[in-house]
């Protein structure tokens, strides 16, 4: 998968993705990650990118020009490698887009390559975001004072859903957002620290009844934490709640029997 | 203000935020970032900071020692150095928090002090977490590889809010989410661009018609992007459209009384 990064600050981009599980699927190709500077393809004598905003308003907006010619370039390139490639999902990172999400990222992952636009300063002229974006995206309902970051989380994001970027291990996993649910607890050695013991049944060693308690730590810590999500999980898990009554309800009967027994 | 981020990657930390406007507030002091190595911490021979999840599973966990001894240097030295100081708020960004938003970003930027903690590998040993964390966050529904990216995006969003951060430019700004609203859409020169020309209420000059317009694209963008949001404003905003109805009820009136002085 190729990642195509338009910006103003390449160094950014390429150093703050280096590390840990992405850094390993740089070197071996598994992903691989360009960054353009817009500002090597700006007519400007004197490399600007940007001007006052028409119709007032602090702050400066990046330039129309640029932009464009930096994706056209980037774009062209794409397009002389791989003879037939069809357009290429150019992601503009805005608190203007859609939100975010796992889904997408899945989602995203299928594609072969992908250019982002990061914005800076006020934003970008509105008339070249309306002709080369294909996706308006927004990671959350916060203000940052530039796109880098958000894209470096997107790729992350992407990266960790293209096949062979996590290793097997990893990648099994159960995790968060996936089925609506937030993680349960984790514990790791010692047995004992600070006086804080690892719950037992995590000890037992019986896979089912760790499941079991994991699946009930998730739920409750979603229901709390994010009781949206819970309700998501709980409209498409029908069947688990009508097996945790018929399970209660066999318990009582039990406890009846017993206890008539006892009677006798 | 403060930074100090406790992460197994202070590198990434301290490179990824030196560009454009944190980089020019962090030489001027206005904010001020630390990156404490977890792993300098730890008290393993082989300097290991992680292990096997209790219960099985994939991936590795980070242990609880490494993570609070990094903490607890950490604590002392903003002690000593502020005599009398309460108790440091400590953030860990997890998958399993409430989720940032920019009213979050705002309460945040009026401590003196923030410490973050950066998970890694599958996360982090829950009983440290719960010893030291004072806050659960996460910056959206989505899995990323570490807690590094996250953190530096809070660190973006809250410094802004950090007043001497943005020039008196900027921080005046009409923002996405502070009023629920996202942004309108900005132009800057040229005044035509591929055929396209800016809105020509922007060029007129009449500040009042280009707030009155720019109000109405925010409306119009917010519906259709994020109707959540929208619905979220017109709650608070009902005098909008209450001063609406008069306003087009005038205009009728107005063009009623046209209509009859012509029948005359």
């Amino acid at each position: 998968m190729n990642f195509h990064v338009l910006t103003l600050f390449p160094e950014m981009i390429s150093q703050g993705l280096q590390t840990s599980i992405l850094g390993r699927a740089l070197e071996r190709g598994t992903i691989r990650l360009s960054a353009v500077n817009i500002r090597d393809y700006t007519t400007n004598k004197h490399k600007k990118v940007d001007d006052y905003p028409y119709g007032g308003g602090a702050g400066m907006l990046m330039q129309a020009q640029p932009v464009y010619d930096a994706w056209k370039a980037v774009s062209e390139q794409i397009r002389r490698e791989k003879v037939g490639s069809g357009n290429v999902r150019v992601i503009y990172v805005t608190p203007q887009g859609k939100t975010f999400h796992q889904a997408m990222a899945k989602e995203l992952a299928m594609e072969e390559d992908l250019i982002f636009l990061c914005g800076h300063y006020e934003g970008i002229d509105e008339r070249v975001v309306e002709e080369i974006a294909t996706d308006l995206v927004s990671i959350g309902d916060y203000v940052l004072t530039g796109g880098e970051l958000p894209v470096m989380v997107m790729i992350d994001a992407i990266s960790r859903m293209v096949p062979g970027v996590l290793g097997n291990e990893e990648s099994g996993r159960n995790e968060s957002f996936g089925n609506y649910l937030l993680e349960y607890p984790q514990y790791t050695r010692p047995e004992i620290w600070h006086e804080k013991k690892v719950p037992e049944i995590l000890l037992s060693g019986d896979h089912k009844k760790v499941d079991d308690w994991r699946l009930e730590e998730s739920l409750a810590r979603t229901r709390k934490v994010r009781p949206e999500l819970y309700e998501k999980w709980a409209e498409e898990n029908q069947e688990y709640f009508i097996r945790k009554a018929k399970k209660e309800a066999r318990a009582r009967k039990k406890e009846a029997k017993r206890m008539r027994s006892g009677n006798e």
